[in-house]
């Protein structure tokens, strides 16, 4: 295995010499957004929807972002060539900086990181299983590292058989803490929430696709029983196909037709087939 | 001024390199847990109750703490004696560890600083100024590392002229990020909430002082304007009188003698004076 960059600011280092001092504000005060895509043999896939994101994250929590969009891109660019893995996630972490009080925002630190990342297709025939909980995240469009919840919930999920959790609260179902979640309607409609949620990138990608009855709306936790499909999005997962929810099984417990063909179209559309 | 030490796990290093992986679960997740206890003239102030919650708080997050409380505190003693600040803020930080998938916990990392902290009378006489904001914080009970509402709304407490910012949601008014909540009504009656806050150590040395009518119950935001005081509590604040809410003037906008006579009573409990 070859030697593994990160990006610490303005300097290129080893994985396992990427340190931050512990007055940084994501350790003091859990305060950082960030941004994750994918290299698919050596290309970034949605590279300017994930920036557009993550300057709109920055813009909202007060985090100047130190480069600009080009120079971003660059950077990413050289860290891509030193660390050669043509298949990838990468992600671009900023956090509130070295805080002097432990307070107030400093000078951001800017993360990034890059791991091997190979789709597997096989994901998708297994299908995922969700349990439903009662949450709203705190500002749902921004892409913040509070995943307080999520990670909290793994005990929750586990000792209820089911693979991820569904947040759900006044505005009806929400997401999942990394995914956004679709139904597909006996009239093959497809619709998934809008309200209170983050904006996936595969979903804006699934909302674009034509040929599809795409539509976002509101969807309430006592209409899931009745849908014919189920399927969450993610840059990571694509399309999951929903096997069941709170142990009731989706349709025949196998991905529906409409999810694949969705499926299908989204692989295509980013180069893996 | 003196070296000042920063104890990590087992380690005590210079703040100056106390520094942890970018894999924590902090940096990539928000995911920790802390608690904050003042010394004075050498003497930890409420430890156990501080020990208490931090042991509650880690728990509720599935974090297991490395040493028992014995341990804790012999390893506290420690670092007491090597900084040799007498007045001081000690914080312990329990993060979700060096994750290595990013979301799962892992080992946690033990953090703990000192920073000297010298109580100074003069902010009880020039009081606080709080704007309302509708926000209900996450896991309310457990002190954890989330901030990230507080800190994004320091900008909005500057544009309003105010100097922190006062949580309101369903349940009524909660609480400050790093504070909680008292009024005084015209009969002497000192209420403060007790739903979906943290239980902070000086309101609980508040609610057993002997010979004060205190209670806990709902108070909404359409009752403050005719209270005949307020007052925020932290371990590092004690007693702030609050001067106005949105603008509008709690009382003659000075310390009330309510107000005053808490502080007293908790500068001696505390030794302080």
């Amino acid at each position: 295995m070859s030697a593994n960059y990160v990006l610490i600011n303005d300097d290129f280092v080893l994985k396992q010499d990427a340190k931050i001092l512990i007055t940084d504000l994501s350790v003091q005060r859990g305060y950082g957004v960030f941004d994750f895509f994918k290299t698919i043999r050596g290309e970034p896939v949605f590279l300017d929807d994930h920036l557009d994101r993550l300057y709109a994250s920055a813009t909202e929590m007060f985090l100047p972002v130190p480069f600009d969009r080009d120079r971003l891109k660059e950077i990413i660019r050289q860290l891509m060539i030193k660390n050669n893995l043509p298949d990838s996630g990468i992600r671009i972490t900023l956090t509130g900086g070295y805080a002097e009080d432990g307070y107030a925002i400093a000078k951001p630190n800017l993360l990034i990181t890059q791991s091997a990342l190979m789709f597997d297709k096989t994901g998708f025939e297994k299908g995922t299983r969700l349990i439903t909980f009662e949450h709203q995240r705190q500002l749902p469009h921004v892409k913040t590292i509070d995943y307080l919840q999520a990670i909290r919930l793994q005990h929750f999920i586990k000792q209820n058989n089911a693979d991820d959790v569904l947040y759900y609260g006044a505005s009806g179902i929400g997401e999942c803490p990394r995914s956004n979640f679709f139904v597909v309607t006996n009239n093959d409609e497809i619709i998934t929430p809008d309200k209170n949620i983050l904006h996936g990138i595969t979903r804006k990608k699934i909302l674009e696709l034509t040929g599809f009855n795409t539509t976002t709306a509101a969807i309430y936790p006592e209409q899931i029983a009745s849908v014919k499909e189920a399927f969450i999005t993610s840059t990571t997962k694509i399309v999951l196909p929903v096997t069941a929810i709170n142990g009731d099984t989706i349709g025949d417990g196998k991905p529906g037709a409409v999810t694949r063909a969705i499926f299908n179209r989204l692989i295509t559309l980013q180069g893996i087939e």
